[in-house]
Formats: C-alpha cells, sequence, structure tokens
C-alpha cells in the first residue's frame, strides 16, 4: 500500500500548467496568472492632493500667524481629471480639489476647514508644512514593481490592484474540463423516482461543484451502468478532456470495471493507499487522457478527490500552491489513531479565545454524508499508536477556498 | 456622527430576502435555501451490505469454528441495483456486493476473504455475529430529518446530501441583481491609455468582482463623468436594479453630485461613519431602488462594501448569517486606538502553534491599494484610547467566503 505522499507525489508528477490565454481584468475572477503581473505606471501616476482646499507654495506661509496672516491671490482651480496649466507663482494660490494633479510650483494643499477666501484671496492663519496633504507619484506603486506573482490566484483584491495599474487584460492559464462520470447499476439522478434496490447518484453532484470550487470547469457525463459496453462508450465521450474522474469501480468487486478498462485501454496504476477514508485509487491513462478513479462510498470519493483530484487541478492552473493550507488546531475530543491507516476525520473548527479548536462533524463512517455536512477542516490523524487526547494539537487542512494566505 | 452598528442597521432596516425560484440541484453550488430541505426518504434508503461477501443467517454460523466448519448452499446472486427476488431460507448462502440490499431473511454479510467457495457452497470458519457488514435503512438520514436549514448557503457537502436524498430541484432566493457605477471625471478604464491627470478606475473591477463572491450578478455601468447630466442619464440606466452601488461622490468637494442626485430624486440619507478607512457614506433610494454611495478612495470604498454592501447583498439573498464571522486574533504588531473612529485594519492572518495571528498587510492609508493584498481578514480596532499591545487580542472578521461555520 502507497503512502499519501507517494500516491499524491505520482498523481503530480503527471500534470502540468495548461496553457495561457488572455481575459478582460474583469472576467479574471477565480483565475491564475500565468506570468508575473508588473506595474506599467506609477501608483498614484502624478502627485495629487488628499484633501479638497487650496494648493500653494509652502514658502510663501512661513511666516503666517492668527495675527498676521498671510494672503494668496486665488488664481484658478484644478478638480480631478484636468491639469492646472500654467505653473504657481509666489504668492498664489490654486483651488484643488481631492485627487487633483499638484500644479507645478504647489508643494502643499491646505484643506479648506482652515483657510477663508473672500474677493479672490486666501487667507492663511498658520505656516504649511512642505507636502502637507500632497500623495506623491509613485507613493504606493512603483514602475516596474511586482504587482502578482504568477501563480496567484486573483481576487477582487489582486484584481483592485492591477486595475489601479491599468493592468488588462491578463495571462491567465486556461481553466481544465474535467468530466466527471459515476459508475453503477443502482444509481439514479435526483429528482427521478427510485425503484427498489436503487440510491441516488451524490458523487456526480458533489464532484460538479468541487471541481467548480477547484478552479476547473466541470463536465457531468451522468452514471454508467456495470456494463462494459456502457462504461467503454461513457468512457470514449470522456476521452479528449484535461481529465477524468470517475467514482466506484475501483475496489475488488466483481463488477469493479473502471480499472479493468484503464488496463484494457492504456496505461494503468491501480493502488491502495493507506488512507481513510480512501483506500482503493485508480490513476492511469485512456489514450492521452489522464483518469482519477475515486472510490463509490460518498464520504470517500470527497476525501480522496481533495487530496488527489483538486491538487491535480490546481497544478493544471498553474497554481503558486496545488494544495490546502494546513493549520495547528486543538483537538476538542479524543482520536484513535492507527497503525496502517492516515485518517482525515472531517472536523468543524470554532475559535475559543484565540485557539483554533476542532469538532467533529459526528460518525466518520465513509457512507455517512452526514459527516461532510459543516465541515471546515481535515483533520490528519497521522499513523501510529494510542490515541489523541482532548487538548492536545494536531495539524488540520482547511477545506477553503479563500485563506490562500494563511501561513 | 453614526457608530458602524447604526449605520449598519439603518441600512439592513432596508433590505429584505427577494424572491424564492427552482434550481436544479447542479445548478445551485453557492445559492442560498429559501426554505428549509426536509429528507423525503431513508438514507440509506434499504438495508444493504457495505462488503463484497455472502448474505446469510447469523444463526447459521452459531456453531462454525476451524474444526467444524458451516457449509451454506450458494443459492443465487444480488449485486448493487438489483433486488434478491427471494427469502433466505435456513442454510442459505447469497453472493451479494457491496451496496446491494440484503435480502429477506438475512441479517449478516461475511465478506469474501473469510469464505472459501467450492461447488456451489460457502464454508465459513467463525460464527458470524447479526448486523454483520450491514447498513440499516435510515442509519444516514431518516424521512422528514431537517436535511439544511432555510439560508444556508449550498456547498458541495450540502449538494452532496441533498443529492443523496433525491431533492432536486431546490428552492432557493433570485441572485441581486447589482449596478455598479465609478463616479470622476478622472477615471479612465484599465487597458485603455492615460492621459495627464488622469488614473484608472479600479473601484469597478473590485466591486465587480466582490459583488460576484457575494453571490450577486454585477452589472457594470462603467464610470459616469462629474457633470449632473451625465451622472442622471447613468443613475436612470441604473434603476430597477436591486441595488445600486456607486464609488465617489458623497464627500463635501464641489463635484460631489451623488448625494446631490439622492437629494434631488428621492428620499437621501448622508452620513458620516465613525469609521476608518470610510467615512462618508451616502445611503436613500432613487425611485424604489436602493443606492448606497461609497467613497472613491479604493481603500475605503472596499471596506465601506465588506460593512455596508455585502450584508445588504446577503439579507437579499436570505443568508442566515449577513456578515463576516467574527474571530478572536492575537496581534503581532502595536494599533493605535482612536477615540473618534473604529478602524478596520487589513490584516493576513497566520497560524502560529494554534494561535491565530494578525501582521498587518502594511502602510493603511486609505488610498494604499497595495494594503488590500493579500488581506484576509479585518482586524477591528474598538473606539478608545491607548494602544494595543504586540501579544494582546483583538476581534477580526474573516474575509472569507468559505468559513461560514466557524462560531
Amino acid at each position: 500500500m502507497l503512502s499519501v505522499e507517494e500516491a499524491r507525489e505520482r498523481v503530480l508528477a503527471r500534470f502540468h500548467p495548461l496553457e495561457a490565454e488572455q481575459a478582460p481584468l474583469t472576467e479574471a475572477l477565480g483565475r491564475v496568472l500565468a506570468e508575473d503581473a508588473l506595474a506599467r505606471e506609477s501608483s498614484p501616476p502624478f502627485t495629487n492632493s488628499a484633501m479638497d482646499g487650496y494648493a500653494l507654495r509652502s514658502a510663501d506661509t512661513r511666516a503666517a500667524s492668527e495675527q498676521a496672516p498671510v494672503r494668496l491671490r486665488l488664481v484658478g482651480e484644478v478638480a480631478a481629471g484636468s491639469v492646472y496649466a500654467d505653473e504657481a507663482q509666489p504668492g498664489e494660490a490654486i483651488r484643488i480639489l481631492t485627487g487633483a494633479p499638484l500644479p507645478a510650483g504647489a508643494d502643499a494643499a491646505l484643506q479648506q476647514e482652515l483657510t477663508e477666501v473672500a474677493d479672490g484671496w486666501v487667507t492663511i492663519r498658520q505656516p504649511v508644512a512642505p507636502g502637507t496633504n500632497v500623495r506623491h507619484a509613485g507613493e504606493d506603486v512603483r514602475p516596474g514593481a511586482l504587482l502578482a506573482r504568477a501563480g496567484v490566484e486573483l481576487g477582487p483584491a489582486e484584481i483592485a490592484l492591477l486595475a489601479s495599474l491599468g493592468v488588462s487584460p491578463v495571462r491567465v492559464r486556461r481553466r481544465p474540463r474535467v468530466a466527471i462520470l459515476a459508475t453503477g447499476d443502482e444509481l439514479v439522478a435526483p429528482g427521478e423516482p427510485l425503484k427498489p434496490g436503487q440510491i441516488y447518484n451524490s458523487n456526480s453532484p458533489y464532484l460538479i461543484a468541487a471541481v467548480a470550487r477547484a478552479g476547473a470547469t466541470p463536465v457531468a457525463l451522468g452514471a454508467a451502468p456495470d456494463r462494459a459496453d456502457a462504461l467503454r462508450e461513457k468512457l470514449a465521450q470522456a476521452q479528449g478532456h484535461d481529465l477524468i474522474l470517475t467514482s466506484g469501480g475501483v475496489s475488488v468487486g466483481d463488477y469493479d470495471l473502471v480499472k479493468q478498462m484503464l488496463g484494457e485501454q492504456g496505461e494503468m496504476e491501480f493502488w491502495r493507499v493507506r488512507i481513510r477514508p480512501g483506500k482503493p485509487l485508480a490513476f492511469g491513462f485512456l489514450g492521452e487522457t489522464p483518469l482519477l478513479g475515486l472510490p463509490g462510498n460518498p464520504v470517500s470519493a470527497a476525501v480522496t478527490f481533495e487530496l488527489f483530484g483538486r491538487p491535480a487541478i490546481r497544478r493544471m492552473l498553474g497554481a503558486a500552491r496545488v494544495e490546502r493550507p494546513s493549520i495547528t488546531v486543538t483537538l476538542a475530543g479524543e482520536e484513535q489513531r492507527r497503525a496502517d491507516r492516515r485518517q482525515f476525520v472531517r472536523v468543524r473548527l470554532a475559535s475559543d479565545d484565540g485557539q483554533l479548536v476542532a469538532h467533529t462533524t459526528g460518525a466518520q463512517d465513509s457512507h455517512l454524508i452526514s459527516s461532510l455536512q459543516g465541515a471546515t477542516a481535515l483533520l490528519i490523524v497521522p499513523e501510529g499508536e494510542g490515541v489523541i487526547r482532548p487538548g492536545e494539537k494536531a495539524q488540520a487542512l482547511l477545506l477553503n477556498d479563500a485563506l490562500p494566505w494563511l501561513e
């Protein structure tokens, strides 16, 4: 039996980033950068005022006081989006609005609340330091600065930064197209009536949602019955996608045909992995198309997708980080270790005075789909003897798309 | 000036869940349930075998041992998806595959590895306890059980659970349509050339992404120049949406026209809120359409969208929780409190031996859009005197879509 690391390495070795393509920035949410994004301009692009007020030469105000105010001649106005055509001369003030370029010659902007204006003159009752209310060109970002590295997933904040430097379109990786196929005579699509002996296909809806959350495009192929000809036909449809995910048909039963197909049509590796839930996992190629055969039990399918399928998708997306972030948590309950299996326990994290505490989501049998509900992390119980006690610490994988920055 | 709570209450009081609609389960990812989802069936729907092996009557095996094995007559087979037509009689065994219904009369299934089969007889060398390898009907979920409450956002796990009980389509809330309009003569769309005095419009791309992440449908209306007629025309296009989000034009400047439009065309409330970044916030109605006027500074726009816009969208979605989860974190650096402002500091959370530690993302000026990068939380620095020191604890809002269950 393979360890989780060995199995994952052998899967990941066979996936590579897909080709890059252009996307307008406003359609790039959730896409992964194919190349470093560098600033082409400064931000802000020009020195400007942080306030509504009056642009002036600070030297003119050096002697200003309540007793001896300085009066500057109001010679013009500059609003955001326009440029003051002249240079500010000694003794002059220019009305300036927030974000407007500071006129040449001026080196400060006094907010309007601190001045009086009448008959074309601005009265100043205190010295204004050079740079007051001035935002300098390039203060935020300088040209050539690295805005975001290749491999970064674009969220709203990254999009705002790239937008502010005018970077659009962006080079991103193509989204992988992932074919999803459940296997089993017993499967019926949700919404259809159930006959005796039949159950609903929950793996396909799960995988469609999980593949989309991972950043790929799911292609639903329904369920194939346990007949070689029917499965062969479905797999023929699936060829040419970037990945085929199947569920069921990889155990040792007489009707476990997925591994038989892989053996028949291409390269096949069939593993048992030291993992619970999970264990049987088929991986291989149908022609050029990689196929990951997940177990049929819904919880096993979900956990093995997390550990093997999602990283393969993230690798194809060119993501800098293909795995979920791992964090230290404190156990609320007791966990029994097993010598021959690494266990991934579905837990709900709660925040207790700064500690993240892991509570199991209930009974953890691999067919108990209710154990997935409310899970925010997978608690890792390493192979070994004895128990991990309440209050002890362990690592957990955050089942969480939006914490890529947690270290 | 209003407190953050007062301003939020006054905004939220004006939003209500939108109407419900049907969605196929496989298209319901990220949608919010409009009504409780109840189990219509049991899960599993029938008692079945957890293993490939032989269904039998456990009483037949009571005396079995290595020395005196029991031989059962192999009378048939039942695979997943089919039903054994007869009742298992004393002395009989039926070949059974994982997931197949346990035949009437049988009360256990012995895995095939523990038996020998030859010439139509199954040899049993140990007693088999009643219930061995049997999954009982309703063991996971019973009919009428609450699967997910109204207000739950459907993720892959919830979709799997509903699918396993055949629940499709589902009743979900309509996604709000949110019109997004930036204002300012100085704004240019990313990708276009920049003339002197102009800057890129980053608020629209940010809000388009953030609105989509909040679960609504963004409708981009570009940027309006600082002229009343042009703004009036854009706002006319925006009417009829579920919400209009503007950025800019709500301060005290001569060209801050959004508040003027609200005053002219409908009900208007114009606030200063005790918040940093942020402060000016306009809220009102253009006819029947609510309008939230965010500040123009990119960081102020982002933070006020988080605190006021996103909760309004979540309320329209009928989400049980409209606000981000708040957790206790430990400060890595020092934060200066301010008597008159609640501060929301952009921080990156790191996990340090089970503690979540908050590191600021750098300089926090409201025009420094780089401070949004890598932020996974908003650290709340309450109004008050003095400083919060490194190692002290504070609350933070997780900027994170996928931890709705963190308590």
